[in-house]
């Protein structure tokens, strides 16, 4: 595959007229007047619009896009309690495949090709993921209030482990919801299979405080304790944290990811992201399932970000080149992706259409891709195959419909 | 005009295909299976669309479109000093109308038919806005440190009176930049011509301090004093006040403008939304210029004011439905404009494709349109003039050009 003519951001300029050749999945050459690998290779006509490596959303719960608008503007325990947990008691594998194919279309639509995702029915969601063609890290969530589900991690971890595009991971859900035993085993599974490990941490003041009070320590303390972070951890919010905390996600380098419109929703808090980046910590970013959010657009969260920051700590605190390296470089040291829009990296970017009047003038594209974007992406490409193009995804109307019929179904009383 | 089959939202409930008929510039008729007015009228399909009354910009300083980018993660001043003002002191008529068109073709394609304005140039912003054919409440800025603007004012609110999309205003820029006696001047124009008085308010931490440090009266009593204060006001910010300040602003009818993510961008604080609204004030949205916002996205706006307050509130603060009447119905209230989709009102509309992911699953419309839309809308029609359809604006690209030939212009040493 050549794509021609695209503009791309090198150390902050922007470079017009280059062309990215792609053999299977990764990218082979960037440069100019590239020929195409092949005879009748395909060729996409980039001019005018701005290539940016795949974007990768950190945190979420993919299925629950099916959900999105069924319960807003509520406290958290009766959201829970009245909607969530009734419908979620209801959920089949069909309705996870189609909440999944639908969060993939609007994450392909975000030019996201990797996310990080904790849910029920995790071979369902694998089989939708590979099929719509994202880069999934996948983790089936442990709860102590659902034991049997700690039997399915390991035959699932070994049912995937060699999928070009399935990382399949280890996702105990939190300190106040799985025991000690859990969290070790969760801990020992993972370095078994050198598998990813993802965690709720820190969310809510009443979570920290009630574990504190109950453990003389906070969550972070016990999870080191344990020996539960290191660079292979995915600890999601990490919104009450202390500044001996915020040092020992910095040392162990364990990915923050950070979601602050899930957090603002909901109202969790605002996280110290200043201060963690300031410490040397990885901090990434991610939407959350769509309930508290309610799309799954990595561009919106970079603003949010951005802003609130901002609006907590000053004008200057996270600037847009900071929150752009959050969305792309750090996330892509968490989950051990090589992307970037060079020789040898893997062939998963977007295609961004600059000729709308959100990027001009072409003044500053970094800040323009973090502040002024609005919508989504033109064209997808992941693992070398293309997802979208110019607005179009095969298949997108039965996708739409088939999630039209779960969520009536799950819904009807 | 007739649109046919589109979507509507009837409180809060989705009915789908009806038509719109549109006779000059008013709705005529909203129903089923309606004709044409006339033969060889223009028929525009709305299967599958979402027909929205035309959003309300309530502040913004539109020709700085034209500095999107070029100054963003500073502090105030050296922000004002280094960056805003040496540029603003070079601008001429042509740029100003190159940055007024780019600014119309986005709120053209954000679905807002209406835009309330402050800045310099307002004779050439008038016609620009004209002839891009979106409504603009109109007023020159006032500071005492250019005391020559306050002459322009009487000769722009008489030249403009009675045109049918500009409605001429007055705008004395706030209580620290406007002596009494301009404050003064500037209620007895507006009165005398029946016209808007748009003016910051408390915006700041520090101006508010060093206000009332210096009169003993907060900015809202000081305008009430001096009769500044009711129901032609519009009032931008609004985020530091008192609990009496927030009675005054609710008993006066002033029109807040609210605009989180300009005071989130420049750390201004979080205005007491939800307490003015309890209060029965009437408060709009407003994106503020784009070097703090960096677009005109009204949609966006709705999402930062609800998710601002629910993060400093609770979750159950500003719901969907309170959010979108502060861009809709509230902000008509503000700028006297009769738009709404039912027979008699303004041809001011937009049309939205609902076949999108981030509208699926059909659940809660409203929610969506609050939460999840991403990007912009598809037909936007305003006095009943097409402005574009299905994302085509006539001459966007030679705006564009335009746009970054000032810019150009305007940054080169």
């Amino acid at each position: 595959m050549l794509i021609k003519g695209a503009s791309i951001l090198q150390n902050g300029e922007l470079k017009k007229g280059l062309d990215i050749q792609i053999i299977d999945h990764k990218i082979s050459a960037v440069g100019r007047e590239l020929q195409a690998p092949e005879r009748n290779d395909l060729i996409i006509d980039a001019t005018g619009k701005l290539a940016i490596p795949g974007l990768v959303n950190g945190h979420t719960h993919l299925a629950m896009t099916l959900l999105r608008g069924y319960a807003d503007d509520m406290e958290l325990m009766p959201w829970l309690q009245e909607k969530i947990w009734p419908i979620e008691a209801k959920l089949t594998a069909s309705d996870i495949r189609a909440g999944v194919r639908l969060g993939c279309l609007e994450l392909i639509r975000f030019g996201i090709t990797c996310y990080n995702d904790m849910y029920y029915f995790m071979d369902e969601t694998a089989r939708a993921t590979r099929e719509m063609g994202i880069r999934g890290v996948l983790s089936g969530v442990l709860f102590d209030m659902r034991p049997e589900l700690l039997a399915e991690v390991e035959p699932f971890l070994r049912r995937w482990k060699d999928d070009p595009l399935i990382r399949p991971a280890v996702g105990p859900h939190a300190v106040y919801t799985c025991s000690e035993e859990t969290l070790l085993r969760a801990k020992e599974l993972a370095q078994r299979y050198q598998a990813a490990l993802h965690i709720h941490l820190s969310e809510t003041r009443d979570e920290v405080d009630s574990f504190v009070n109950q453990s003389h320590m906070t969550p972070v303390e016990y999870l080191d304790a344990l020996g539960l972070l290191g660079p292979r951890t995915a600890a999601a919010h990490c919104v009450w944290l202390t500044p001996s905390d915020i040092r020992t996600l910095a040392e162990l380098q364990v990915n923050v990811i950070h979601c602050p419109t899930s957090n603002l929703k909901l109202a969790s808090g605002i996280s110290p992201v200043d201060r963690l980046l300031d410490a040397g910590a990885n901090v990434c970013l991610g939407t959350d399932g769509v309930s508290s959010n309610n799309n799954m657009s990595i561009f919106s969260e970079m603003k949010m970000a951005a802003l609130v920051q901002k609006g907590n700590r000053g004008p200057t605190i996270l600037p847009a080149a900071q929150v752009w390296k959050m969305a792309t470089q750090n996330s892509y040291r968490a989950f051990g992706l090589d992307i970037g829009l060079a020789p040898g990296s893997l062939a998963d970017l977007a295609l961004i259409d600059l000729s709308r009047p959100w990027f001009s003038p072409e003044s500053n594209h970094l800040s323009h891709l973090v502040y002024s974007m609005a919508g989504g992406v033109d064209t997808t490409i992941c693992n070398g195959r293309v997802l979208m193009e110019n607005g179009i995804v095969p298949g997108e109307a039965e996708i739409l419909e088939d999630a039209q019929r779960s969520f009536e179904r799950l819904t009807a009383s």
